[in-house]
């Protein structure tokens, strides 16, 4: 009899992401998988190279908790060795014991190094930012005291369909619909369980017996995310029907590949609508599709030192006026002192 | 002393468009508006077109009866005739009374025509799919039979939303994320108010002493858009913040633009990935971008003959696979009897 039909699902999961950092791994340095494990004698290098490591941030919640009991169980078999990290963000009473328990289960699962890392959480962007900026400047500085290979994070379906709608809410444009990436960082991270759902990995954590903790952060109703998880997608799903959840994570998906798609595109028309001395001529520009357009502009004005965070749609809209709708409008202020100005057929975008 | 915010911000919508539909009767006849409508003696050609004439689709409720004011205000002033029409569905008890009462209303306003079109509702798609269906097979219609320049939408840009999120639940990629659009039907059919809130129609309708209908569809849960309308949209409102409605609406416009930009690159790679004989070449196929790729597939199948309403993302996800990820797989089938089919390099796609 095989596992649970949850624990073989997060276990393929798992084992398709190890595959492919070991094929990364393969392209990036000629060395195969199976001579790194330490494959049949002959094929062994005179001084074997140190089996990989991958590394599964793991909050103790039951995401993370399956994602690492998948590791656990896969890892070895691809000749990989499993460690875990866990962030203490010291924002609760008692977070640091929290923490030390965590290891203990990781170590319970055999990961090795499993460690705990405490930060401290600033204040820029909010409150969740701030926590996701310390988190994840940790698990850099782990995996590279650890020479990890990967690192595995425990994202799941649903969390990626709240981020679709945490992007709709925006309403930037496609961009902020594509959710998170499956593999970010430079392949340092990897969403093993963006196709999974949060049940999935619960019930995996049921049939294993593992102990999860439930971060009461999750339930605050102070926190957008969780607003959303307990109220806005329970809604949302009541209005039009259970399948809403996979149709986020799939917009999130065709999302991406069309913005990457589009971005290509302006990267491309960039060049074919300056002049000699490099300026932007509102003619070329003009004859551009509008969606091209709009990225070219935003570009331009990202390139003058205008921030991407704060640069939103409706500043390139008015910049794209002045193409589209020329009636002598005055200079258009943006983010970062950034100026963008009509002048002599041509558009000047610059730091005023 | 003007009048209120709320009825000048609808004026200002229909004043809009009204330049528009003259600026396409201009560009296509040749005859400025002035003359049609009796402009200075000397302009005026020897037998004078009569003046063109703008229809406005009123259920009666505060949308449309706020529509059928601004167009009422609006259509004399540059001169232009001014009809409405309302549709009865025959779905509910005493529907013919309420159509007579809002000719009665539309009347009062002054528009001539005014008229009601008795339709019958089929099955087709589903209730609300078959009302629809049946309302601009009507529309178009009386269109026809008056000779309309264009006929005015109330759909409000809390329509928009719903519409949206309706796309979005179907997850099948930015396409459906873009609403309605401003100008349908090759410019028979326009939204003015596509820009304005439902609380806008509705205040102005009450500054103006308009009495409104409340249709009791839009507040039975049976109908979808209606439980997103009444729970589902509140509760994202609740969870993210007032603006959620202008983002979607804002999405939809972006992600319309996107979409006709990605079309439009799909429709010419199409002829760039084809050998002599017109047949997909799959190394081909495998080199243009995803988001490119997956539209020039769903174009094949649907010149095939898989009807584009059935043809789902992940029927051509599955198509796709046999581009990005070959291991001999056999016949893909698509909606229509289509069959897709890997052959000596080629993607063969044909009705079985």
């Amino acid at each position: 009899m095989g596992p649970h039909p949850a624990v073989a699902a997060i276990r393929l999961a798992v084992r398709r992401v190890l595959h492919d950092v070991l094929t990364d791994i393969t392209d990036s340095t000629g060395i195969t998988p199976r001579a790194m494990a330490g494959g049949p004698p002959g094929a062994a290098p005179h001084e074997p190279p140190p089996a990989p490591l991958v590394l599964v941030a793991c909050s103790g919640g039951a995401d993370s908790m399956a994602l690492a009991s998948a590791l656990a169980f896969e890892a070895p078999k691809l000749g990989i060795r499993a460690g875990g990290v866990t962030v203490d963000h010291g924002l609760q009473e008692g977070s640091d014991i929290r923490a030390a328990e965590v290891v203990t289960r990781l170590t319970a699962l055999r990961l090795d190094p499993a460690e705990a890392v405490a930060v401290t959480v600033g204040r820029d962007g909010g409150p969740e930012a701030a926590a996701r900026d310390a988190r994840y400047a940790a698990l850099d500085a782990a995996a590279e005291r650890h020479g990890a290979a990967a690192v595995l994070l425990g994202h799941t379906r649903d969390d990626q369909a709240e981020t679709v709608l945490l992007g709709l809410a925006r309403g930037s444009g496609i961009r902020s619909l594509s959710g998170m990436a499956a593999v970010t960082g430079a392949g340092r991270y990897r969403r093993p369980f963006l196709q999974i759902d949060r049940q999935t990995a619960r019930k995996a954590c049921m049939v294993q017996s593992l102990p999860v903790w439930d971060d009461p952060h999750n339930t605050d109703p102070a926190y957008t995310r969780s607003r959303l998880r307990h109220d806005g997608l329970p809604a949302l799903e009541k209005a039009l029907g259970k399948g809403v959840v996979e149709a986020l994570a799939r917009t999130a998906q065709l999302s991406r590949d069309d913005a990457d798609a589009l971005d290509d595109w302006a990267a491309e028309a960039d060049a074919s609508v300056r002049d000699e001395s490099g300026q932007l001529e509102c003619v070329k520009l003009y004859a551009l599709p509008p969606a091209v357009r709009r990225r070219v502009l935003r570009r331009a004005a990202i390139s003058a030192g205008s921030p991407a965070g704060s640069l939103f749609a409706r500043h390139v809209e008015e910049v794209d006026r002045l193409i589209t709708g020329w009636r002598g409008q005055g200079v258009i202020n943006l983010p970062g002192r950034v100026e963008a100005r009509r002048q002599g057929g041509r558009l000047v975008i610059r730091q005023g």
